[in-house]
């Protein structure tokens, strides 16, 4: 058996997410039938994050068992032959046996993009999050890094969420300006479920004057999701890389 | 009457390009039933282009004609409201009675847009051409430069066009490259139907090393569609601005 790992560029406007579910299309169910479609194999394909419905990905890392004898070059050809162009296969290589794509990240990077502008954009409604409103940017730059460190995250995690542990360590995360959009890059060891979309709402309350942004501390402190702001929208959310020990 | 002058961006992805035709959507009857619910009028809109299906744009100029009392600053708020996102209204303003957003254009800005890797891109496969093979930027770069100045762009218009003058003067025509995108930034008094596709198209070929650069103004000379490439697809391509006299 091969165990072979593919990194995935998706447009996640038109799935209900990666994970497979009745009744509704989602991403880990249209590339596991385009990886059927060219192994004559039923193959389970193992995500490293479950990205909600409308969030994208420049770099969605998962896996798969496979017999097929395809040389590693020609998997991305081959399984982006059988793909619709908004899911692409941009790079697959061979992986040890035991490799698990969600088990075995150490680390994962995302960005969240505002567009801060009066009227939105036709060219990228669904790729931003439209905020009309004048932000204080400063505030938010500042706010931003507050993130950084070993934190229990549990202000910044949807309620009812049930994985055990909400301690995270973010090692970077830093918001820019360009051209009316703001764009937070956030790297960590793990993401609790909606922390990232919560922190940028929280960001975005705070740019706007509802929130101070010297009251980030005590808000982690809290340990209380009303402490924080509202949840971003999914689409201005992009899954850029994901870190694994030898990569 | 005031005679409203709008600009629009669009993502000409899902409608049947500009103009207003049976049995299929077209931008132009879009944003004509946004103004009229917001008018309670028929309006006429005019636009500077007629932009294919699957183009886009950043800047389209249109104009109507109204009794509307509704301030010109709010005017673009209102569209919006009655438009999908697909579609905005970026500014608005007050012209002359006799202001003709096409006859009265002195200029248009368009650009294309080539990306050029192994695997296209899933977040941007409708707004780009997505050629994999190998070209030669260089060769590209100094071919653009020659479509500059006055010519009959004959060799460079679809076959069957009715307009009767096929001379037009280009002000400007550079072609530039950043993270695998070649961009055609290209700017005219005028252009013939298709004309900045198959310019387009003509560069890639000789990125391609089917054509010879040099080979540009013997193409041209020759008058001769048969003599240039190949129409590069509409979804490249973005109207950037209309130029008029007084803007």
């Amino acid at each position: 058996m091969r165990n072979i790992q593919i990194l995935l560029e998706y447009d996640g406007s038109h799935y209900h997410g990666w994970q497979i579910q009745k009744n509704a299309i989602s991403i880990q169910e249209v590339v596991e039938r385009a990886i059927g479609a060219i192994t004559n194999e039923r193959v389970n394909l193992i995500g490293s994050s479950r990205t909600d419905s409308g969030v994208h990905a420049r770099g969605q890392s998962a896996n798969f068992l496979t017999q097929s004898r395809i040389p590693i070059d020609r998997f991305p050809y081959a399984i982006n032959s059988k793909l619709p162009p908004d899911i692409r296969v941009i790079h697959a290589c061979e992986r040890p046996k035991d490799f698990h794509s969600r088990y075995d990240a150490v680390g994962k990077r995302y960005t969240y993009h505002v567009l801060n502008n009066a009227f939105g954009s036709a060219l990228s409604y669904n790729r931003v999050w439209h905020v009309p409103q004048k932000l204080n940017i400063e505030d938010m730059k500042k706010a931003a890094e507050y993130f950084i460190g070993t934190h229990d995250f549990t202000s910044f995690r949807a309620t009812g969420s049930s994985v055990q542990s909400s301690t995270r360590t973010i090692y970077a995360s830093k918001l820019v300006y360009r051209d009316a959009e703001i764009i937070l890059d956030i790297h960590g060891n793990g993401f609790l479920y909606n922390m990232v979309r919560i922190i940028m709402g929280t960001l975005v309350e705070i740019g706007m004057g509802k929130i101070h942004y010297g009251e980030i501390p005590r808000i982690i402190q809290a340990r209380d999701r009303n402490m924080a702001g509202i949840t971003a929208p999914a689409q201005g959310l992009y899954l850029e890389k994901v870190y694994y020990e030898n990569s």
